[in-house]
């Protein structure tokens, strides 16, 4: 069975300025790593139709899925819909049951249905909706693209309820093993231990905890025995250099 | 004068996964921005040789400067160095002054100056190092390059000192009007303010604020006295729907 993949693309302008610190890439991250599906790329891009168009494109041809964020909103920078509705050469057109969905939910709170607000209610036709808890307007999904919002608490509850329907595999697992160690000190034997087991990926991440140098040492597989046992072997390395085992 | 544009490569498996979450994104665009230089596109990608060398010969040709963080450590998933010098074209070689003085820092330290150490002294055949004055291990610049560290800290040190280096050009000023409103009720009138204006970008970004919907307006242009007008009318607008103004 072929891993399934996925690629995620940030689209907006606030973005690529600095204003806005991207932290949706890491919950969709997490989200298909436990779920068995491998996040090939991603790209951060401007609000720009041909460059949502091109990318699109480019990404779900080579992805099983293509989750986007950013540009679903009321205002005349959020162009998502209508570009990856061109991307796909669909019309753009009113989706009744988002439009249903956003007339309840203005009426009730007293605020006006505005031509603005009108057009959340637009999606590639043929588009079914992912359900925003929050704030109504929803994300699509339009064949294998996930169109979702950009606001973090609103993208994750989307996410979150798209995730169990897609198709997963056998999920990687993972071990890690984090010591005060210098890196530079146990490559060549790190080095060796990944040659010795092809079958499992050893990744080496240092990092800097107060004044301390430590090295986590993240080992992945499908294969839960095969972890069990490069990480006892990773135990070993860590400590015949002295260093002690810390709290991932 | 063309505006200078510039692409981002962030490498490492740690990222994809979601252990990590990126911090070098918005930093480096905070800096290009304020320097002048567009920030285009960013991708995130794998510890794979294929993916780095196609991504930096693409991003290279379309863009002034590429910066690509991640991948130069000493370990066996630290594979930038040699795949940039591929990607160029180049021998990856022992380069002296980053052997120097990663011989008299580990010296110092009565460390091992051992084979993984020494791949950090490797660059591309005539790259120009970028010094790193936490760790020692230097970056490089090679053609219009710049392979820096993964490590925020680490990255920030190399970064601050290779932005004065680049060639900017009149930086993007921006104004920001934020105010306790809903996107939804301004959008319209936001899009008029927007066709008046065409050589100002303007952005409208929602957040939630404790239980508050909030609504920031940013204007970003060249022109700083385009801008002190937009940014009048855009707080006309903004308190017209009865929007407080808060701090942006």
């Amino acid at each position: 069975m072929k891993q399934p993949t996925a690629a995620i693309i940030i689209i907006g302008n606030e973005i690529l300025s600095g204003r806005t610190q991207d932290v949706n890439v890491q919950y969709i991250a997490r989200g298909l790593v436990e779920h068995g599906i491998r996040l090939c790329e991603v790209r951060f891009i401007p609000d720009d139709e041909t460059i949502i168009v091109e990318t699109v494109n480019l990404l779900r041809a080579d992805n099983d899925y293509v989750f986007t964020t950013g540009g679903i909103g009321p205002t005349h920078d959020d162009i998502t819909s209508a570009s990856v509705a061109k991307a796909l050469g669909l019309e753009l057109t009113i989706h009744p049951e988002a439009y249903a969905l956003l007339e309840e939910f203005y009426a009730q709170r007293a605020q006006p249905f505005n031509d603005a607000r009108r057009r959340m209610a637009m999606t590639p036709e043929g588009a079914s909706l992912i359900a925003n808890p929050l704030s109504a307007a929803p994300g699509f999904i339009i064949d294998n693209v996930y169109v979702m919002a950009g606001i973090p608490n609103v993208m994750q509850k989307m996410f979150d309820s798209v995730i169990p329907t897609l198709s997963g595999s056998f999920p990687i697992h993972s071990r890690s093993v984090t010591a005060a160690l210098i890196e530079g000190d146990i490559a060549d034997d790190l080095a060796r231990l990944q040659h010795h087991y092809p079958d499992v990926e050893i990744g080496s991440y240092p990092s800097i905890r107060g004044e301390m140098l430590c090295v986590s040492i993240v080992i992945r597989s499908h294969n839960v025995s095969l972890l069990d046992e490069v990480e006892i072997k990773a135990i070993d390395l860590a400590t015949s250099y002295g260093g002690n085992l810390l709290e991932n």
